[in-house]
């Protein structure tokens, strides 16, 4: 952590946070009132979300249920949407991952989708619990699922900080 | 058809309530931990509304948008879903439609997903605004759809007292 | 209908053929252009063919894949669909279900999407091989499949000419 | 970078050919089986193509549709898919898209899905027409759209032999 500035993924083995993941706005998502039909605004959070474990934490849905030593599922036990501002096909988003709070049994996320002009069209707060997938029981999360989901969080708070320096010192 | 007693749908033009959509849960549905991926649901409740528009109201979402002199759409503006128990395929599930609030601008609905065994799978609080879809601005609740959801409401009101009766009368 | 005459849903303990999966055309399935999005035909075509293995066959693809003490998978290797006439939302289809071909190892279904003007909305051609789910290797149609694979057909043949010689009796 | 040779990118405004639209297989797209639900595959191929016309021809189906001074819809006419290697949750794919017939009034696409070990995992091809959205009638291919599908082929031709010079060069 010596020297001059490091960027979080400097510092950590794990990649920049917050974790963005890149979605282009579908012709076949929308409906014939040309906006994005509403349920599926919570698939491309999932979709998001499926990709933060894989890609930030290293270990999918798919890995975590079928290739752990000991597996552990994350079935989702509460899912809400706020609907900000309207999407159209072509509409470039951003879904950013945000670990909102890590309990005993469940985790919380966020999954916020920031348009192009900085605008939020949609957030997500997703609310999931951690189970032994064969008997679909629960069980605590995981030590190492843990200890990446705090490295995440604090990685996210570091880049806020550090976001909100670089706009004090331009005036902004 | 003598006598006194009528069942709400002859004393009324609309069908009976609540309105129940049945759905077989799907294969293609369900992830590899073999339970409904949890979007879906929400997919499923707007099946089962976009269903009590079209069947119930009489007036579906696309004839509400296109087919209307005075068009009115309904898009969402927040969606909640609780996951109480879960689905697996072939269960086969009445997605039960509610009416909780009529506002000004805005409509509030529940969609209750009941299993067989009278569980109930997830439910669905949902909000939409009423606006003019050409402007994309928000209307009043025109006088025709308020009069549909206060008549679903009450009937909803009637078919619960009457069952709370039943059950009692049977000493349940 | 008098004398010996039998209906095939008498004459086998199977429900009538051919079988009629009913859909309403979604909202949510239509893209911008109000039509249906076509990748979502063969969506509906597999739920058709989902709900014939569990309704008529007796035996889903959850059943077969994961209750069978002697398992079998019936992945697709090929789908085609031929789009005649659009679909809007609100449009009401049966999806009518064929058998065309009972290969060694593979199936060949048909699944017509008839609107209710009679005209054929899509007309998909699906071929599925079946599979030991646990190798996924290639392995005989079962027997108990392919029975009632041919008793299907069969009563779908009976049926049409039925259908026919009704025809011709009324001039048709 | 010096003397003659350019690449396709040198010699157009158009982005390197062939179109490769890069895909992670989603939990939520596959079945209990644990592989892609097979008709989500078409859904893959539709996304890349969307993108296709968004980001190579730079005009997309919205675009073409809602945009342009002279509208013009391409529904799907036929599709067809064959399935050849199973695609699990975290695959990476490549869809690659190719212009295999322009015709007057119709245009056949290929999507490849291309998996990291260099097996086709499906291949679509897809025949759209080109229609006034307004009436849904026939019109002929644009001559824009036309000048960049043939643009495009040319382009994945020549990528095609400079990728076959290369090979033969190395001694492949």
């Amino acid at each position: 952590m010596a020297g001059r500035t490091t960027t979080p993924s400097q510092a950590s083995p794990f990649p920049p946070a917050p974790f963005r993941y890149k979605k282009v706005v579908g012709w076949g998502d929308c409906d014939p009132a040309a906006v994005i039909y509403t349920p599926r605004a919570i698939v491309y959070a999932n979709e998001a979300l499926d990709a933060w474990y894989r890609d930030w934490l290293g270990s999918s849905w798919y890995f975590n249920n079928f290739k752990l030593r000991s597996a552990v599922g994350t079935p989702n036990v509460y899912t809400e949407c706020t609907y900000f501002n309207p999407l159209h096909p072509d509409d470039r988003i951003d879904l950013v991952v945000g670990v909102k709070k890590i309990g005993n049994k469940s985790i919380t996320f966020t999954m916020d989708a920031v348009r192009i002009d900085g605008k939020i069209a949609f957030r997500v707060i997703q609310v999931c619990c951690t189970v032994d997938p064969k008997r679909f029981r629960g069980i605590p999360v995981p030590a190492w699922m843990r200890a990446g989901l705090e490295s995440y969080r604090e990685s996210c708070r570091k880049a806020a900080r550090a976001a909100k320096r670089s706009t004090k010192r331009q005036g902004g």
